[in-house]
């Protein structure tokens, strides 16, 4: 059987969560919380089913969920998405980014990933038929770097996918940053594709900048979030899509025959509990709190820590601590140290040159704790 | 914006139900039960969160579920599937078959389908690239043409979708249709994705003729159900895909890349009901009752009853009712007897003649008895 798919393994984060499981590792590798979600949350969704809210939701999403999300939008950016046509309930965000990409990606056209970026967005465009055009942030500070962008794009560009705060590296997109993206997509007709899933997880005071807030993106552009990653159910598989209405019908013209919908009775309860804005506003506290406890540990070792500005991710270069790849040197980590992470390289394309690991610090005080404790030998 | 997918507007079931609830019809289009599932499925589900099964589950699926369906199948069908390499638990049925279109259909590729059939694999070929190739299934009786089967395979083929018992037809294959199509592919290399979401109504004593029991189609098959339509929770969205491993491989290639994995408390509460063998070995039972209630009551109107071998479906003629075409035909119906139905032609890509409608007979016995009070009229 030719495969569709020749690099396309099994995804970093399956692997590395298998190997720490075989060697009893803590695992700060793939990103999920070790810690239950709000028992309020689960009593929701309980609730519904108990209603019998068990058969098929309409297919955008039931509306009270559209209504939560509009309201959240509106009140955190300040932009007003209709319910009945601008938003769309997705099987979590990794399935409405390659809706997004499978809507608007004709064969041949020319999409901009901005590298080290989310393992899924360049398989998505090969499936459309799209060539990937890989741009490289900046080297060591993870940055946007707009002459590299500007030059990327050609009459061929259909879309450009964005993400802030960034996965793996956790730096945040500034308001200018932002502003500029804008400025330098007026003149095109390039569309936006913005993972957002980290919205909530932005620290030291910082404000997310959705492109929400920015009106010449907005209008162009697919802003994608996950519930289960704003309230620790990350095996919930429930996100959503804002988009203008053109965008979204064409959405939701292959969203309807990819998963038609999103389980019914867990949309019931995530609409619920959104009802307190509280849950929302509170994580940037809550996981700032964390990123410090194992920033000071990790200070202690002869790792090097990259800033971290937002997401559940805290990234270190290995250089003064091995001579390994990252990739080896992740292999040794969870089989001598006993502690998963993520290499960097795992998100690029390749031929990355840096030195870099992700660990993730959605964890239990004592997990970090645990993990420190083992990282302490570096 | 130009669309990527000129010939997709909304679908019919979306359709339908909007304009039945707008008129207070009762809706027997879209289908989908009008009965709650079993309280011990719900409980099973409401014990995984609140045991704390909220995070993420291995891309697959959770264990214990791949288990329950090579269980199931293994009873069932006679046939082994391994479950760390064939099974692998999707977000419902149609994400099943557009992640196996898409993991190996090729652009050019022409891939064959049987009309009528579920509106969302034309859709689903061409976001692949593919070239669909419509073969007509015999007139009235809705069976496979073996003859024209074979005429429409080219050494581009690279699969044809099946649907047995079928959707909306009613008719089921027998052993001896499914012999045949193994016959015919036997010489070639075309892959066979099989939808059998009905796979558990099957009435009159019938067996469903499952690719499992068919080696020769077995081994280059997808078998694609779903747990919505078996334990009556269309809205949970979770179904499955049983495939051999090099098939498999393609497909998780794919799958982890569109929803990554599936709902894990949902996942768990299955695999937990799924223990009980009865709730599907009983299916026929319940649903060939509410088949012949209902058959009986439409057959003291003035259409002419289609024979029902299987699924949740009843189709009818309107000839000797109206002269309206068959979308016109529904919305009258809607309109002025208040019942909705779907016009057979939502099934067929263009040019279709016969006058044929489809009920679902999924609903309580009182939904039953008021829609055939109404029908009573024609
Ligand atoms: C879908 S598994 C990966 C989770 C995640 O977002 C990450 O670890 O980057
Ligand atoms: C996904 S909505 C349609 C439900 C269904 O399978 C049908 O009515 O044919």
């Amino acid at each position: 059987l030719q495969t569709k798919l020749p690099e396309v393994g099994t995804t970093i984060f399956t692997v590395m969560s298998a190997l720490a499981a075989e060697h009893g590792a803590v695992n700060l590798g793939q990103g999920f919380p070790d810690f239950d979600c709000d028992p309020a949350l689960v009593q929701g969704v309980n609730a519904a089913m108990l209603e019998g809210l068990n058969q098929y939701p309409p297919m955008a999403g039931v509306a009270p969920l559209r209504t939560a999300v509009a309201a959240k939008l509106q009140d955190f950016y300040g932009r007003r998405y209709d319910t009945a046509t601008e938003i769309t309930i997705t099987a979590g965000a990794t399935q409405a980014i390659i809706t997004a990409v499978l809507a608007v990606v004709r064969p041949g056209d020319e999409v901009i990933v901005l590298e080290p970026c989310y393992d899924s967005y360049v398989p998505n465009i090969a499936l459309a038929g799209g060539t990937v055009v890989r741009v490289p942030l900046t080297p060591h500070s993870f940055r946007p770097d707009f002459d590299r962008i500007a030059a990327a794009i050609t009459p061929r560009t259909r879309a450009i996918l964005v993400n802030t705060p960034h996965n793996p590296s956790g730096t945040c997109w500034s308001a200018q940053d932002m502003g500029r993206l804008e400025e330098l997509l007026a003149p095109t007709e390039v569309l936006v594709i913005s993972d957002e899933v980290y919205e909530h997880m932005v620290f030291d005071g910082r404000e997310h900048q959705s492109i929400a807030r920015f009106p010449g993106l907005a209008a162009r552009g697919f802003i994608v979030s996950s519930f289960g990653k704003t309230f620790h159910v990350t095996g919930w598989k429930v996100g959503y899509v804002a988009a203008p209405a053109a965008l979204t019908a064409e959405f939701r013209k292959v969203h309807q025959f990819n998963v038609f919908t999103v389980n019914t009775p867990v949309q019931h309860g995530i609409a619920r509990y959104m009802a307190d804005p509280a849950p929302a506003r509170e994580l940037p506290a809550f996981y700032q709190r964390k990123r410090d406890l194992f920033r000071e540990g990790l200070a202690r070792t002869r790792l090097d820590l990259l800033p971290c500005e937002g997401t559940y991710f805290q990234c270190a270069d290995i250089s003064r601590v091995s001579d390994l790849s990252e990739p080896a040197f992740c292999e040794w980590l969870v089989r001598e140290i006993g502690v998963a992470a993520i290499p960097m390289s795992a998100f690029y394309g390749g031929g990355f040159e840096q030195r870099v690991v992700r660990f993730c610090f959605a964890k239990k005080d004592e997990t970090l704790r645990a993990a420190l404790g083992r990282l302490a030998r570096l």
